[in-house]
């Protein structure tokens, strides 16, 4: 069912597995037991940033399909995009899955917009199985979008650090003991107001997010109590302060514990991180590792989580283009012990 | 539906606009006449290649949804990829559009990933009007992926020429006049037969376009007269060659005047295009525009493209990878007169 541009899925997907991978930086954050596996060596035994993203993306595919406990060729459908040119970390790991495979690029909001579209796959029942995945690597975003770290050069407070890491989930239809869902998504509009600094994509992310979920409380005609958490992708502090006003001067006033962002959350402040996380990554990591670790223990029982995407390129950027930003939102809904 | 990795699409979604837009080298092509638009001026009057190229889809996607004769606010999801890095055409065309928007990346397979998710939008009821739409720009993609123009550097005869231009089709539940819907998609894997020449890409697809129409047989149980024409996307000389010789090996032997390339097709052979033409609006325009446009006449009434993909980046390569493959098949239908 539609409604504004809200999909509402009825009793199915079920999320009946996920991973989170990361690297030495997320190992020593407050997330760290909420992921699967972590990794010492951020070249993780390859030889080059990108051939390192892969092996990540490739873990947290396997260990979400061993997880759901059901044979890699059960996977119907696999969805995946991240942040390198031509998505290469997601065709490569397609290549190694061998299932049907379609490519997506939302930039940091690939994670919610590979979980929206999978969602609906299975929902109309054409799959019963779905896997989605997403992720970035720190210095392999750097190199490309901005200067290579052997460089050193110094990044104003208003940057963020992309995550090194991948998310994974497996979609089915057929109900788990865990019982959580995905019972809704609402797709973004790229919004524009016109920010051109790329080393402060929090602020120019933040009004997507706010489009996105008013249009979310709008469509479902919801009040500020609608879910137990609400969580933006990676906006940073910058960002997510100025997604909260926002919202508030729109007549939507959340509480701050129950509105956060991912990117807030995976580092300590004591990290060098400047504004928070980012990184498709971001994400991915904190929604599929801690928020469903969250609602498996029955701490909460439905979260909303709005990722962005900053969709500039390099190129764009140079040739003095504003930066485009959108955010997709997906609900996550835990039904214990319902038939 | 699903049969195999095959969507079926039972009654919708209708095909109620398409539009296909070119530049000056498919002007002199024998299939100029199906174009909607041809510019004269490669660059379109802008400043840059990339810019260039978001004019061609911002072409497309307006002419497609005048032609559909409804308002720009009836889009509910815009659906596109490109090639270029992080899709920027792409995204750019949806800021412009301000309607809720779904990136892709399938290379130049992109543009039937749009067309078969596109589909399954409107088909489960998700969507009553969808656009899908893909670009590709002669002089950006050979920046981006090879080298400048400026260098005049010489190809060997397996190049192809990537098509200078876009298409963008509108899909809809309301059963249109012509009659011409989306039947059925089948979704590709990656296959990836070890080629790693970036100048030999119809080779490097071939095998890929084999694996999805081998499937979409299977899972239809289809014989060689299924359709009055299936083509595929970009193979050009060599690849569609080496296709038509793997199907017949496999026990598929289609008849040429029924298996055709629409690399083969948008180009006179005069043209300096070498093994024939590749790129996102390769496919797109000839299906938007010349096959439709036949369908339409009732010349061609069951007509499947195999969009065919390269899923490599200047990285991958220059890292030593091959070049990993895939195609996405879509179906269209004509059912004049039927209720």
């Amino acid at each position: 069912m539609i409604q504004g541009r809200t999909w509402v899925f009825d009793q199915v997907p079920y999320i009946k597995s996920s991973a989170a991978v990361g690297g030495p930086f997320e190992a020593k954050g407050p997330l760290a037991d909420d992921f699967d596996i972590l990794h010492e060596d951020i070249w993780l035994g390859q030889d080059s940033f990108e051939k390192a993203e892969k092996v990540l993306m490739e873990n947290a595919c396997e260990y979400a399909i061993k997880k759901a406990g059901i044979s890699k060729e059960s996977i119907q459908f696999f969805l995946a995009g991240d942040l390198m040119n031509q998505v290469i970390s997601s065709n490569f790991t397609a290549r190694k899955l061998a299932v049907p495979y379609l490519g997506l690029f939302g930039a940091c909001s690939t994670s919610m917009e590979s979980l929206a579209l999978g969602s609906l796959i299975v929902n109309s029942g054409f799959a019963s199985h779905v896997l989605v995945a997403t992720s970035s690597h720190n210095a392999a975003a750097e190199k490309q979008y901005r200067y290579p770290t052997e460089y050193g050069s110094q990044k104003p407070p208003t940057a963020q650090w992309t995550v090194t890491g991948a998310g994974a989930a497996v979609l089915s239809q057929e109900k788990t003991p865990e019982g959580i869902r995905v019972a809704a998504a609402t797709i973004g509009r790229v919004v524009d107001m016109g920010i051109s600094d790329p080393f402060n994509m929090g602020a120019a992310m933040a009004p997507a997010a706010v489009d996105t979920i008013e249009a979310h409380f709008r469509d479902l005609d919801l009040d500020e109590n609608a879910y137990d958490l609400i969580l933006t992708g990676d906006l940073g502090k910058i960002g997510h302060r100025i997604a909260a006003d926002l919202l508030e001067k729109h007549g939507l006033k959340l509480s701050p514990d129950k509105f956060d962002d991912c990117g807030l959350m995976i580092y300590h402040e004591s990290q060098p991180i400047q504004a928070g996380a980012s990184g498709c990554a971001c994400s991915a990591c904190v929604t599929y590792g801690h928020v469903l670790n969250r609602m498996r223990k029955g701490e909460l029982k439905k979260v909303m989580v709005v990722a962005t995407g900053a969709l500039l390129s390099p190129i764009s950027y140079q040739q003095k283009e504003s930066i485009p930003c959108i955010a997709h939102a997906v609900v996550l809904e835990k039904r214990e012990g319902e038939e």
